[in-house]
This record gives structure tokens, sequence and C-alpha cells, in this order.
């Protein structure tokens, strides 16, 4: 049986375009000789497609949608993810579920079982588990087809209480199929494969994994099919950010010319480089956009978000503004310059000075002769704020918001300031990481200026500031905030890792103080397992560590 | 039996407060001979605790706030809300549960079967339904306690498979208790008295519901505790919005003292009032401030947040700033200066020109003479912007939102200006409530002056600007976002009702379009059943109506 898994960029409730792009894959794929085309979860309307599910119109869309491509079924068979209605009285309204397509006609309807609730995912806001499992017939081969976190409840301590292979394997199938809407962090891909793996080996099945790539808003996808044999080896894995169409002859359990493989993940911070990329490419393509403006203070966090934005859009397609004022050092614009320079981008100098003096004045009644502190600090900010939104309102450029997650973190940073945007391009990026980041792409070149990498971050809003004034060192803030976002640790038991005790009950502190400023924080591109955003949903006005 | 409810308002995460509260209740519960309290669902913690409840130690601090509220409960029994951890390897971490505590110790531990997950709710983000249902046995009587959703099967359309009071109505249960965090809207109180009154009916038992109050940031708890006979008759009714204990002395299914009463629910737009005065106050109770801001413009929406924030706080911890621009009509400032002398709030006038112009100027060379559009209109909403924040920085205020939610739907705003803030108090209520709100709070004298109310609204943002240039009128704009929004409609529903096809397609692509400004608004006080929020996920780049 020749198996094509097609690994592609979908476009949420987009269904003219989806819809198109699968039948040329399904066009493709019959010319090539497959007997079956399998694409991914939910690929019919996109994923997330978040409460868009919640109306029927919707809903309707993705039926027109799969009805018109199960035209283009003879010939070759289909799997495909789509919602489908619940037609039982009770329990939610919708399945996450797949089509068999043969001959033209849906020939099963294959639902999701275990639906992921927990961090960026909202599955059973929307859809009713599967309770009935029952193999697809094609060619002689029972087929097991899964979706998603379906294959994913088999480690130590399952998130839930049943498992939906061990019903489809009672009915003896050949083989197994899982489509996915599986997302990036730079720690996943490895999961992913032993997840998998284990699979393959515990049910002694090969496995064909079709993932999709593409981002939609802040969650990003990766790509990375997979192919295992009954064994659990893998023996073949497609491209990482890159669509592909590809053919699988399965004959007797067997990959007809392929053999066992090693998965070799690229490293964190080129897996990170990319993803971000595709992050903004996709942000623009998928919103109708072209040109991107960013503030470019001449340090190191905005000038990364620069070379990521060139690399995405084309550096024609990028206005950097550089806006001093007069707490600027003599460096921050040379630096920014010696950036616009590398990397080919257009830019604008702005002073702020006539801004800031402006408001210096026209708040003088109302302050007294109160001193100059963090309300002007923050006048600053905004006023760049304001020029930024300016240039986007202008001219129709899309601004990027340049935080640090290490500062998205502590709250260092101007609500309606620097923290304006309609993308955190490095929000889920760590300062240490950062820095990788810049390292990462001077690497065959200097495209960073050194001195942005070298200089100690500083938000240059009065005289001789820098960040170590009134934040620890990055590399051991970057490591309490680890422990606490990422591993939930407390913070007794950070502490006891050997960091000082009110130097990490200050940090938690913060952290848990700025959650009203990080809810009107732009979306953030997600690239690690806990990105600010949708996937950490905290009180506001409640009161822990705090 | 003699049965207390305690009617509270809770603060997440805030461990000691809550159990100061309660325990103080079940003191003077004790006092006046109630053999048992009863506090609401995930009392001890507070709700919605979101992620708080993804760290180990946030639930320890349950565990050892229940222990405490244990040692008070001698000579009383207590029924009472809290996470508990599962402790079976499968399945989420945790329940959603109640502890019945007699004797000092916790004699059943209840769980939660319907976990809410839609609209603001997320709870099989966190909890494992329960699979197990046993009555708690006290004084020779045997009690089906449930926990809120537990009793919202009941419809004709149920929203899932299976009904925990079906499996205890087996064990001939004497009473059904309920315990509830059942948040607010205009339209909910009526079907919560028909949803209780059927289960009581149906299961031919009395029934006691406790809920909750207060303002948990956005969402908002109204009290109303109710007690039903076994006839489904409403017997009794705690108070909305205040919190109360009451003893009720239950004697062979019969509620001592109380016969048969008719529900008569407040006006709406008079809840809608109280709600919004409560969710202010409870924002600044919670995060220990104690003064607002706001920009107060002469128009009726800033108006009304005076107003509410001067009922909620006190006038003398509401600042009002008047921050006309060159485009400010005559009567802007003489009606804003009306109100602050009808309600005696403290003001200042700080005119924006100087910002301006500062920008104009600062801007020229990058816009090489384009006419004034747009850009410029909202530099001066941002300026405003500026203004209010750096009297928030400078003096402690935290700053009110005023937008509307017809303003915040179809996206006529300016994000960053008008749409900064920390809580948005009327992002949840259309402008034709708006005008229903001005005419409640003048009911018993002029409060918003009259020329607020009836001049025709207008941003001021550029020479003779009327919302009406650019929108439809209000009364046939909110009729259309309430098919939309509320009622999840498509554009062909809401076209067959009668409204112009252009006009209705231009507003929801509108509505869908200005989904990357809501995202960055404040949190918003949540009045209606469809909030934008938590409780509306939309993606961002996805296109559906746009």
């Amino acid at each position: 049986m020749n198996i094509a898994l097609a690994q592609l960029n979908y476009h949420i409730g987009n269904f003219e375009y989806n819809t198109k792009k699968i039948i040329e894959n399904i066009e493709q794929a019959k010319a090539k000789g497959a007997d079956l085309v399998v694409f991914a979860e939910l690929a019919v309307c996109g994923y997330p497609a978040r409460d868009f599910l919640e109306f029927d119109e919707f809903i309707e869309l993705c039926e027109k949608a799969a009805a018109e491509i199960a035209t283009k079924c003879h010939g070759i068979a289909c799997i495909i993810g789509l919602p489908v209605k619940n037609d039982i009285l009770a329990g939610k309204d919708l399945y996450n579920a797949a089509y068999f397509i043969e001959d033209g006609r849906i020939k099963n309807i294959v639902k999701k079982a275990l639906l992921p609730t927990y961090d960026v995912f909202d599955e059973y806001r929307y859809f009713e588990p599967a309770s009935h499992f029952e193999c697809i017939r094609f060619k002689g081969q029972k087929i097991a087809l899964t979706i998603c976190e379906d294959l994913w409840n088999i480690n130590n301590n399952p998130l839930y209480v049943s498992s939906p292979m061990d019903e489809l394997i009672r009915q003896k199938p050949d083989l197994m199929i899982n489509i996915a809407a599986s997302p990036f962090s730079y720690c996943h891909d490895d999961e992913r494969v032993v997840v998998l793996s284990d699979n393959a080996k515990k049910y002694k099945l090969p496995l064909l994994y079709v993932n999709q790539i593409g981002a939609q808003t802040e969650i990003i996808f990766d790509g990375g099919s997979m192919v295992f044999d009954k064994k659990g080896k893998l023996v073949d894995e497609m491209p990482y950010f890159k669509e592909e169409l590809k053919i699988y002859e399965l004959e007797d359990g067997h990959f007809k010319g392929h053999e066992p493989i090693v998965h070799e993940a690229a490293p964190d911070i080129e897996q990170i480089y990319e993803a971000l990329v595709l992050g903004i490419k996709d942000y623009f393509d998928k919103s109708g956009f072209s040109k991107a403006v960013l503030g470019l203070s001449g340090g190191i966090d905005s000038a990364i978000v620069c070379a990521l934005a060139c690399r995405a859009l084309g550096p024609e397609n990028v206005m950097a503004v550089l806006m001093p004022s007069k707490y600027s050092s003599d460096h921050s614009i040379d630096d920014a310059i010696d950036l616009v320079k590398n990397i080919g981008c257009k830019h604008e100098i702005i002073p702020i000075a006539a801004a800031a003096d402006a408001f210096d004045q026209m708040m003088a009644p109302a302050f007294q002769g109160l001193p100059f502190n963090l309300t002007e600090e923050n006048i600053q900010a905004r006023s760049r704020g304001i020029i930024l939104m300016a240039m986007s309102n202008k001219f129709g450029y899309i601004l990027l918001n340049t935080s640090n997650k290490s500062e998205c973190a502590v709250g260092y940073g101007t609500l309606y300031g620097d923290m304006c945007g309609a993308i955190g391009v490095i929000g889920d990026v760590y300062k240490i990481q950062v820095y990788q980041l810049a390292n990462y792409i001077n690497k065959d070149g200097i495209v960073i200026p050194e001195n942005s990498i070298v200089k100690p971050p500083s938000a240059e809003l009065r005289p001789g500031q820098k960040d170590s004034d009134s934040l620890p060192d990055y590399d051991i803030l970057d490591k309490i905030l680890f422990q606490y976002i990422e591993l939930k640790q407390s913070s007794a038991a950070i502490i006891a890792q050997g960091y000082d005790e009110a130097l990490v009950k200050r940090i938690l502190k913060m952290v848990n103080n700025a959650e009203f400023k990080r809810y009107q924080t732009p979306p953030i591109l997600r690239v690690s397992p806990k990105a600010f955003g949708m996937g950490r949903r905290m009180p506001i006005v409640g009161k822990y560590l705090s």
C-alpha cells in the first residue's frame, strides 16, 4: 500500500485556501501512485479555530469544504481532519474527527477520544470525547486511525483514564496512522519521537504520523512528520518548518527502501530561530500584511527582532525607527545604524525630546514640582510607542514588539510603551537565549553588532541606567524564572536549590505582580513549553506569592 | 436540622483572609444554633484560581487552610469547597471537591462530576470528573451534595452524557445541597431559579443552594442563594451582591417558617449597576488600591464610569482628568465640569495641544507632508493615554477604562489610547444600555448631565466628527452585535431578520478585524452572557467573516 503524508501549512477559517491546497495535494499524491493520502488534524479549517467552532455557519463551511474534497477522491483514498457535529442529543455539539474518504464517499468518521485541555489547548471546550472505536478497512488492511493526543496517554502518569489504542488493538489492525496538530516547543521534538516510538513498540504495528506546519498567531507547528516500523524504530522523518508531500510504500509491515535512522534534533537555538522566522512570516502572510516597523534601540533585543523580521519579510519590508532620548548613550545610535547597514533595512531617526518636554510642561501644574521618577521614564517609553504606532497608522506597517521573556516575566517594561506591538517576537525567549540567538545569527558573519552584544543591557530612560540596577544578572534571573514558570516550582523548592531566599521571593513576587501588564501584551510567538499568553492563565486580583 | 448558608465574598489565593472569614462564620452559625453550615464551591481558595491550581504549593495551602477550618468544626458540621488531589495515577491531578467535616474530622470528600468548560469556565483544564457518588450521612439524614454544574444537566439538550443526581437518588437521600460559584449575568438569575426548581421537582427533595458573591477581576458573583421545597417551590432567597449568613430549620422536608414565594428579579439595568459597582470595588479592595483616575470627555461613557467609580470608591478617591484638544467642542468641558460638580470628585484639566503639536513636528520629516488622517486622530487619543498613565504612575491612581461594548466590538477605539486602563468598567455594556444606566443613575436627581445624554456621541478627534459618520445608529448596531456576539448567529440569519445585507456584513467584518485590538484591552467586568475577554476566544490571524 502506498501511503502519502501531506505535511501542510493551513490557514484558520480560510476554506478556499485550505481546500485548494488539499485538493492539489490529493492530485499530486495520486499522480505519484499513492493509494491513500493523509492530511493533518482539523486540516479543513485549521488549528486552533477556537470559538469560530461555536458558530454553526463555520461548521457548515467545514462540511461544504469536505464535500468538495471528497469529489476529488477517486482512484485515491484520503484521511482528513475536521470538526463534525455530534448527532446524539447529550454532550458537546462537536467531535474532533477525521473522514476516511474512498471512491468519493465518506466511508468512516473517526473521532478523537483524548482531548488536550491544558496549556494552550482548549479541546474539551468544543468537543465531546469519542466513546466508540473502529478500525478503517482499506485494501484488505485494517487501519487503526487516531488523532494526535489519542497516542499520548502512554507514560507513567497518564492524563486520561482510557486509551483509544487499547480499544482498537482488539480489532487486530495492520497499521496505525496518527494525524496531528502538535505545536512546536524547543523541547518537544525529542519527546514526540519517544512517545510515537513507544506506541509502535507497544502495539507492534507500523505507525505513520502526520503533523502540520505553520504559525497560527502565537502557536507554531513545526511539521516533522514521521514513520516508525513495528519495532518502534524511526525509519523516516519529514522536514521541520517546511511543507512536504511524501509517499511511503508499506509491504508486509515494512516500509520499502527505509531502514532505521536516528532522530537528530537540530540545536535548540536553531529550532527557535526557524520557528520565530516562520512565526513572523505567517503572521504577516495570513493577515494580508507585508511590511513591519519596530523601534531599534541599539540594544540586543530589538537588533535580534530586526534580523528575524528581515529574514522573514525581506529587509526592504522592514522599517527600523531609532528614537533617541536625552538619556540615550552615544553608542546607541551608532550600534543601531551598524545593524541597519549590516542588514539593509530602511530606517528613520526620530528623537523624542520634543514630546517628552511637551508632556513635562503639560503635567507640571498637576505634578506640582514632584521629582523625576518612573513616571517620566514611562512617558519617554510611551512617546516611543506613539511614534511607532504613528508610523504603523500612516504607512500600514505592522508593529513588532521586541520585549524578551525575562522582561515580560518581571514586568520590566512599560505598558503602552515598549510593550506595544501586534505580535511579540521574542516574548518567549529568555535574555540568555537572546544572546544565543545573536551568536547563531552571526555564525556566518557579523549581523548583530558586537557592541550590541557585549554592552550592559539598559533601558536608557534615566542617566546611566542599567538593567542590573533593579534586576539580578540575567543568568541567575533566567534560571529562577525557568524553575517558576516552566517547571512550576514553589519558592521553597527553588531556594532549596541554593538560590538566595530574598532574591527568589522578590522575583516570584515581581512575576505575579506583573500579571496585569502581561494581560495587555500582544500575542507572543510560543517556542517554549510554557509561554505567556493563552497557555498560562493567571488571576489578576489573586493573591499568591504576591 | 438547622442548616446555615454562608454567602460570602472570597479572595482568590488569600488563604489567611478566606480562612478567617470562614471560621468567623462557623462560629456565628454555631452561636445561632446551626447543626451544619454550608460554604460555596472552592471557598477555601476562591474561584476561579486558574493556573494557580497547577502549583503543588497552592494545593498544599488549600489543604492547610482546610485543616485549620476543620479544628473549628466541633458542635457544628461544615460543608466547604476546595480542590483536592487525585490519588489515582490516571487522569487530571485534582478534583473540584467539597469536604464534609464533623467533629473536627473530614468525614466525606464529594467530587464534582460535570466540569463547565465553555465561556469563562476552564474546569476540565484542572479537574478530573467524579465517577463515584455517595450521599453524606448526618444526624440520621442522607444529604445528596452536588457542586454547581452537577445540577445543570437537566434541560433538553444536555451538555453532559451523565447526571450525578441520577446516581445519588438511588441512595434515597432526604435532601439536596448544592454549593456553587455561579457568576452573574443580567439574564442568569431567572434561569438559575428554573434549573434549581426543576431539580427539586424532579427528585422530589428539598434543595438548599449556596452561591458566593464578589468580583474576581472580570467575573462577578451575585449571590442569590436559594432554598426550595420538595415540590420545587422557591421558599427563600438570600440577597444579591451582599454577604449574608442565614439559618434554615428543615423538619420533615419542610422549611419551618417559610412558605412559597415568587422570585422577583430586579430590573436588568439595576442588576448591571450593582454588579459594576461591586466589580470596581472588589478590583480595588482585593488589589490593595483605593484611588482611581479616568479621562472625562464630557460624553456619556466616561460620565457613567465616573459615577460608578464614585459610588464604589467614594468621590474623594476618584480623579477625573479633562483633556481637551483643539477639536473638542465648547460643551465638552462644561458637561464634564457639571458632572464633577454633581458628583463631588476631584478633577484636573490638562489640554493636549502641546503634545499633539510636538508629535506633528517630530513626525513631519518621516510623514513628508502627507495629509491629516486617522494617524493624527490616534496621536491625540494616545497622548491622552500617556497623561492618564502619568497621573497613575505619579500618584498611584488606578486607571479605569471607559470603552463601551459597542465600540470594543467594532474596534472604534484607539489601542494604547482610549483603550488603556487596568479594568474595563463598561466594556460589556452596549451603548444603548449605557443610556439606560444614565437614566437609572439619574432616577433620584440629575448626576449625569442632561447634555451628556442628549448630544450626539463623538470622539472629537477631528472637526465636527460624530460616531454616526462611520457607524450606524447605536440602536441598530447594538441589535446586530447582540445577534452575532451573544447569539452567535450567522450573517445570513441576521440578514433574514430584515437588516440591510451590506450593513450586516460590514459590521461582522469590523468585529472580526478588531480581534487584535481586543486581545490587548484590559479585563472587562462581565455582566452579559458573552463578554469580551476570557469567555470569548477568537483567532487573530484566522479568516472568517473578515
